[in-house]
């Protein structure tokens, strides 16, 4: 049996992860977006990752704002022939058919390599776009969000396998037989059915999910193949594994058909002096109103302006936000390490709470290898601090070193995403 | 000044717009969608024409379905330079900040080169993918399409033409002062904005619309950059023309702010002879279940399949369906010059009641001269009856033809579909 390796995906944020990426002297400015993408894309397809990923938002949240991703993934499908096309789309402000519609369209355009990260929408300024004065609470999301799974699940499970006949001379496009509408009734959505794109190359995209919650995390056990998340130790990830797992092992599935990958926020340098270098020239550009704007995301939507940022964080009260989990292990850490309000941006500016290696191509790799070989990752999906020489430092310098270590792979092993991922072909099922 | 020119869509129905299209020997079966569409984008930038155009439904209404507008627009976005990417969006079951926000994306990607064809859902199997039992009556359809156009509007007016800046020393990433939340509070939507796609490089997408009815020609004339028409003659198209015009007038509009495309399905012959045998060929292919079932969608959604097809089309009640207009013509047809129902069907097989020429280049090209140069059309939307060569014979045969007569350009003249279309830039204004 081949060597298990890991799964790799490029978390492409707009300007990068950190929170002053847009101000480094190299960061692209942004007047040809497709450009960019269409590079780092390619980028991430010559170093082998499973996927490019694209988070989302349906309100201004910071900065400029970007694309959106399933046009962008779209436009990236034309120009990319192996990687993976990930996007997010919200269940809270979504309907199901129109998002089983546009990820089976891109995963027929793209010979199957899309796949539908499924969040729910927790933010106030999301909610006032779509005619709703106050966020939906936790547990209302998390119904919509499972209901809207089963309806796209369904509406992907439409046409049968071999349903389309194109018998021109037979005078049969298709066998009605194998079209199946959905009828679905449920208490948040009616959908007739069927889709009106046929079949996915990979019988369904392949579903994300990221949710930390006991709500979240059960639903990804159930329903989800690849799992995003954020730990900032070994320990923390390596819980968090083996909880998931078991999880994924009493809804009566195999582990190895769920793929945990943390995010990882790497600055690699050629020596550690210049990794931190590197951190350092980024941690200098963190503007104050940036620095502050991250944190009161971070801790629920609190507005800090008003706070003198070199004394320590106020008593807030807790969020009703889905920053709850967030919030608390932020104010235990200001609390615990006595930080101001600035040393605590300052320490979330580049990560946000992500597993954080600055260093050489190697230190990062001992690292990504610890956490894979000791139940703490199936692989990672890696945050670069900026965008794009940030994301090619890690292609070009890491991802030979984890080759080398038979850890990644050096040429794809399958033609869809569903395939280079590990994961089995799912049998017709209504 | 230089000559008046024709504008030029192609109009690129999944299979082509005759019935029997997927039948055709040549026909793409469609195994590669992306390959076969990128071919045809770029025929189309070889011949000059002003955009490509595809239709949509949220409902499997006919075949086998075919990709989302929006997803394969973009992919095509990639792989093209200077056409324009002209998409169907349904105002009546989507949300303005969905369709604003993927548009104007679109544009960013594509360098301003997107449309958007607005349109209304009148059709049952539409409305039950959405949770409703019934379609919308008509004037409620309009009201909320125009107000579903006002905040797309307003949401493409987010941002000021000058409003980032990207002054990275400085830290000013954009001037908040040209930052504009939208507020929209109404009848059918309450949206917040701001929009997080930034302004689009046309000032915002261009608007075009399709309805024939009263309030859909006034929502057209107070609102559309361009106009998609049917008329299977001059003087209808002459009527409509000069009515619509005078309708962009009466709403405080140049007549040339709005430019008006009648649809043209054509056949094209190097002798007239071969030209009537490549419609033969697609005539002889049209199933009796085929033709009844494009016959009973087009007068209204009936099921006609219990009839006998070789005697008259029997009496039927006026359809509630927005198929009203298209209803009386074909009963009208029918009766007076006493046709069965497969004569009827086998009327409309090939253009469903549009401009239909089947000859050679300098025939096609002497019509298309006399509605232009008659009040009839500021150009077409090219309807080819299979794909992919039944558009290449339009590309590679009429167009020289109309280039020739110096009708059509032979490079294009600006970077955006706007500027190709000779639309002026909008003015910021909120």
């Amino acid at each position: 049996m081949s060597q298990r390796q890991l799964k790799l995906g490029a978390f492409l944020l707009h300007n990068g992860h950190h929170v002053a990426a847009w101000r480094h002297p190299q960061a692209d400015a942004g007047s040809n977006p497709l450009k960019l993408y269409k590079e780092l894309a390619q980028t991430a397809e010559r170093a082998c990752f499973d996927a490019i990923f694209f988070a989302d938002s349906v309100a201004l949240t910071s900065g400029v704002g970007g694309l959106e991703p399933l046009t962008l993934l779209s436009a990236l499908a034309a120009v990319t022939e192996h990687i993976g096309l990930i996007g997010t789309a919200t269940t809270t402000y979504n309907e199901p058919y129109h998002v089983a519609r546009k990820f089976a369209s891109l995963d027929r355009l793209s010979g199957g390599r899309a796949g539908w990260n499924l969040v729910t929408s927790d933010n106030a300024s999301e909610a006032a776009n779509f005619g709703r004065q106050e966020h939906v609470a936790h547990s209302d999301r998390y119904a919509r969000a499972r209901e809207f799974h089963e309806v796209v699940r369904g509406l992907w499970n439409s046409w049968e396998d071999d349903a389309i006949l194109n018998d021109k001379e037979g005078g049969r496009q298709f066998n009605p037989e194998k079209l199946h509408p959905l009828h679905h009734r449920g208490e948040h959505f009616s959908v007739a059915g069927p889709l009106n794109v046929s079949r996915s190359p990979q019988g369904h995209p392949i579903v994300v999910q990221a949710g930390g919650s006991e709500a979240g995390k059960n639903l990804a056990a159930e329903t989800a193949d690849v799992v995003f998340t954020a730990h900032p130790t070994l320990a923390s990830a390596q819980q968090f594994y083996a909880d998931l797992k078991q999880r994924v092992r009493h809804a009566g599935r195999s582990e190895e058909s769920l793929k945990i990958m943390p995010g990882l926020f790497p600055i690699v340098g050629k020596t550690q002096a210049e990794a931190e270098e590197k951190w350092n020239v980024l941690q200098a550009l963190v503007l104050p109103k940036d620095g502050l704007a991250l944190l009161g995301r971070m801790i629920g939507n609190f507005d800090l302006s008003g706070y003198p940022i070199d004394e320590p964080l106020p008593e807030l009260p807790l969020t009703n936000s889905g920053q709850q989990s967030r919030q608390k292990l932020l104010t235990s850490l200001a609390q615990g390490e006595n930080l101001t309000i600035r040393e605590l941006y300052l320490r979330i500016a580049g990560g946000r709470g992500h597993f954080t290696l600055v260093g050489t191509p190697e230190y990062i790799a001992d690292h990504m290898q610890e956490w894979f070989e000791n139940g703490a990752a199936d692989g990672f999906n890696i945050m670069p601090p900026y965008l794009s020489q940030g994301f090619t430092d890690f292609a070009e310098l890491v991802i030979p070193e984890l080759q080398r270590r038979g850890l990644v792979r050096t040429r794809y092993e399958g033609s869809t995403l569903r395939e280079n991922l590990g994961l089995s072909f799912p049998t017709y099922q209504r």
